[in-house]
């Protein structure tokens, strides 16, 4: 029994190519489609509209295809109020969940769009009937009771449209490449962090190790006493390797100024960790005096708060460590909240971690120097992310030198 | 002075992404357009029609405009002949020349359009006014008195469509992942290669050492035995590597089925080289029985061209090896001539070369187990080409294995 | 003051390079040494004995090139007892605590050579003066009141002997490379597996998320019911992408047979993962008949342990993840003694983790696609580990092969 | 038969691992050693001796085990003359020929010990029995009638003491890795760099294209004007890029000081090289006016050689290129001869080739983003590279950057 519908879509549709993906989706799904309207934006600034009747062999097959096309932000043009089931038991999914896009999404609840609050990828959304309320909601926090979003219907996504502004990043991409110009590519960061900030808005950093043995933490520690950075995503290593650099000069017993191991260095990194277990916190640790400079330094001098998560790796902890990562998350999405733009730096595990978490608007640049690291983040839904293959010891000085060049907004 | 032209475009032009494309580019320029004209195609099969009046801030701009829309097909609706010029010397191009795509190309002369012969990338269109018979040639051939296009005008440009058949390899085609099926993709390169050949078509196989050096070189001579290979392109470093192996066992002086350095082994490579050069060639030492397994004697025996190309790292070289790249470029042309499918293994020099070298609508699969070598494949124009992230010496045996089984068409 | 002591070195301290490392250290570190007794081993099976004066500028010099020779094995010819310091609090160490090698290791107390129980680096010796036992304990496991060994004093280390036995994995040691003779490799790995389950050995597998996206997972299955595997240490992405491609045939959505999406394939993972949470637990779910092949079913039907640890990028988790890292960094210490060999794929953050609290003699092998992942687990100091640079899609099909193979062992 | 000889070895055995690797050697081959004297240097600045009997089943194993040996420096006690076959065509090697090291070598002819000219790896020995000299010549040299060494005796070979001074690099070349403080690498290389000019030394370069795609030549251009670098190995995309980019402000059509396409880049370095070919030469295209600024404008202003070296993959080429790789590579050992450090930055191809063709006392290092590119051209002998992992992009600035510091010397 073949089955049919007809869907719109509205917006910069062509330009931004969704157009084409809704069309390859149909096509690779053993669909059909036939275009029954279709207004073009005729300029620049103008939107489009198009009607299109999606066919399948059967209904359920037809479904598959508008599920798919939901994603893309394909809509009925007669809503329904969305679907809702209520979950029964705490962390169990009734059948038929609705799981989220990292787009903006809305909800049809009493013949009103209901705007889902904390969107992010692979959640789901619950409703509060009273409230007239959407929250997204990751499975670990479901409720026995909960109203869950059931289908598609009655939900709308509205993916990014392709900003001519954040064009100026678009070159990269394409293809992550080691073959990019560098400072070029620096300069644009900064210069893109500087007008974030000049307009209240808020920057996130996560960063790895790497930083530390790279010798990058000055650099770093400049940018945060600067006050580019809103909040930092790390985990045990990178705090630990921090400190021990500021005590010892040494990470992983290496000393970072000459390039040597360090006499009895392979102690220094759990002396550390043990001397801010006495102090009781890091943020004691620096009141005591015993941390006077470094990244985590600068972040309880100017109030930065800092999100250490723990991991099966790690050595310690440090007591500002969050050994349970179901806390250490919740902490994370929290402060995720209202960042406009996130830097990630050597750090696979955290990086996606927070990529997850994030809205698709949020401006995302991932540098490891490795090109396979951002070609994951992107595999793991965080395609919005941009990749920077450059080294963090080389990357961070020269980003810290260009926050500090006034003539760079003139230059560019 | 603004100035203005219209363009049409033809085909499957949503469905393979060109009318995005379009729009992009005008948008990245700083264009604008007006759609006059939009025929969707309604089904699956049709193609579109679309006339756009693009818009420039002046003529120059618009040329600008206009030359990188012609990169994607679009043409002028009523096109003049092209524009011809004299080279006034070897290798010297006039002003404004033409560059060519890897896509099948026309040149409208004396109003006929003529398809352009042996296209590549990056070379220009020599035009033959006697025959009227128009040839793709690259800088170095180009003779005084040659005629060349110059400029779009009168140039039309077919990008590939996007086949529903080749879909089967697209999942790949977005990112290139090492977090890929790998058995899943061995199959497909299989059957893709079994009907190939069931149909009469040829596959060519460029190979670095690291063929030899994984100890995939049986692997790889089966499959030219069994006759799937047509033509071979590789450096000096395979052939000598696989004839070591073949006299001693070794590739680099390690015995690749113990795994260890064989005594002495540092000198087999010269000892190879230096047989073969006693021999006179590579095809003599086959028939002196000098040589009697692997992937150079299968070559001899089942009269497979090779291409050896000579690289300034080379020892020796074997006397196969065409040592001035001018003359090993033109040999590798020759040959290219005609293949449906190319398989590139563990070699970016030779992979980059051959690319190059071909029309787009060649299938281009290329293993590596670094990811960056098939980004910079890409980056290189060779946007066909597909990535596949392993280990040859995995890869390969697997590979022959799939070739051998029958019930493989059955499966898919 | 210039200051000076004897050390004694005994053991196959040429062969094993141990000799040059000490001449290496005193000399970088600004000492000079004398050679009072060298009686070379003669002959293959003997050992050899060094007594050397060292001398450094100053006392605190002295120890600190003592401190570096002692984990190199060096030891003063008449030891003292190991001097003890009470943790005056827990997780808090006392000045000059003595910090683990990976080696075997021995504290003298009560004129008694007493074995360090538990042995891993980074961690600190409790003693237990009743029982004259001594533990290796780890930061976070220090308990006010402890006995802490401080110093290098009465501490013995004993540096794995270079084995004449090992040697076969010998030449992948040096570097780490993809040009390796794959199979070759395969083939040692199997024959030493075989062996060692023979002499009633244990192996255990520590496991990332791409032996599933590789569909590498009913080869590892099949590993685990042929008897080969004891433990497997894992996160909750293995696990869930395993019962996500039991359940539905893809792994994040991808059908792994036929390389595509699959539709609406983005929700089976939270399926998966909702699914095992409705049934309690993996091995009810395997009761159960929801989950009916793949790693965590052979796990559960032949009681093989499994410990799957958080972290902070982890969807649902299954119920089975430990989400408190230190929890689970507990659960795997007590599931890796008594190890043989491990062998670590496709994951740096597991196999860093596992291999920090491994002891130098465990074989240790790990196969990453990426050969920068072997080089940062030697970096934190599990320099026994061997790379090998593979393709896990690619690498575990021919490992399951060759384990079955019974003519491994006569080929060898 | 069981077959033994005495063997002697001398210098800093010890210290530099010469012993060890020399017992290892023996051992893994299946010998067995004897040390009848061993006569240890007491003190850092003394040498060792040392005889041993090495034992083994027969004279062909004996054999062999001695010519690995005699690669390490070891040598028989009362020193025949040499051997020596004449080469009865060219480029056809007498069996049994000497193969070289990279190491110092001398040859012992009518009872003199001659040194061999122009040493590198792989190479033969041919001896000039009139004039009783002894030179270096790789395979495609050798004429009809030379006199080549046969076997090792009356060879001797002088590896590399290590020496206390280049310690400073030492701890990188434990390992390849990403996680090394880059800033501190690049002052070290930047101090040695400058106390070889002082003391009147020679540094080459050998660069990829890498350097112009990440914006490095404006860097590297300055390197060579302030005169730090004496010759200048590259190929034709080194040279193409550097003129687009001096041309155009393009690289590949990327504009590198936005990091967007060029409108009708692709052309541009066709064009750069069009322009160089109707000039004759890049001198003359200097000289003309035509290239103003860059790596080649600078290599012509101030008299440095270049030798660029033909590849398969060249568009154009250029007029300056060699295209017969063999005559290319002649230059490249003419232009090597002398040199006391080589930098190579993001060229695999032209790194390997020069590290072929070098002394194993030249300080080598090696710069790129992909740690399997060192760890490659250690599998290729040169073992005497350092690698440094970074971004030619980021490294090339700083590196620049702490030339021009003056303070760096006193810093060290």
């Amino acid at each position: 029994m073949e089955a049919s519908r007809e869907i719109e879509l509205e917006g910069h549709i062509i330009d931004s190519g969704i157009m084409t993906r809704v069309f390859d989706k149909v096509l690779d799904m053993g669909g059909n489609f036939e275009i029954t309207t279709f207004d073009v934006g005729k300029k620049k600034q103008d939107t489009s509209y198009a009607r299109l009747i999606i066919t399948a062999v059967d209904e359920e097959e037809l479904d598959n295809i508008l599920s798919e096309l939901h994603r893309l932000g394909a809509r009925m043009p007669e809503v329904e109020n969305a679907k809702l089931k209520e979950a029964f038991g705490d962390r169990i999914l009734p059948k038929g969940f609705y799981s989220t896009t990292n787009h903006p999404t809305f909800v049809k609840y009493d013949d009103k769009w209901i705007p889902v609050e904390n969107i992010e990828m692979d959640c789901h959304i619950v409703l509060e009937k009273d409230t007239l309320s959407a929250t997204c909601v990751p499975l670990a926090k479901i409720k026995k009771g909960d109203n869950i979003v059931i289908g598609e219907r009655g939900v709308r996504v509205v993916p990014p449209e392709r900003s001519r502004k954040v064009n100026q990043f678009e070159f990269m991409q394409n293809t992550v490449s080691s073959e990019r110009p560098s400072e070029t590519i620096i300069k644009k960061i900064a210069s893109e962090m500087k007008e974030i900030k000049e307009n209240g808005g808020k920057i996130g950093i996560v960063g790895g190790p790497a930083i530390i043995h790279t010798r990058a933490a000055p650099a770093l520690a400049e940018i945060i006493r600067e006050g580019y950075i809103d909040v930092l995503f790390a985990g045990n290593a990178l705090a630990t390797h921090d400190i021990e650099y500021n005590l010892f000069g040494t990470s992983l017993g290496m000393n970072l100024d000459t390039g040597t191991l360090a006499v009895g260095g392979h102690k220094n990194h759990i002396t550390a960790i043990s001397e801010v277990i006495r102090a009781g916190s890091i943020k004691q640790a620096v009141e005591e005096g015993i941390i006077k400079t470094g990244i985590m330094y600068e972040c309880v001098k100017n109030n930065i708060p800092f999100v250490l998560a723990g991991s099966i790796r790690d050595d310690g902890p440090l007591p500002d460590v969050i050994t349970d990562v179901m806390i250490a998350q919740e902490e994370m999405r929290k402060n995720l909240r209202g960042l406009d733009m996130v830097i990630m730096i050597g750090t696979l595990l955290h990086s996606v971690a927070v990529g997850n978490c994030l809205p698709s608007y949020v401006k995302t640049i991932c540098v490891d120097i490795n090109p396979a690291s951002v070609t994951k983040l992107n595999d793991r839904g965080s395609s919005q992310a941009i990749g920077v293959v450059s080294d963090a010891g080389a990357f961070l000085p020269l980003l810290a030198k260009y926050l500090k060049t006034d003539a760079i907004k003139s230059e560019q």
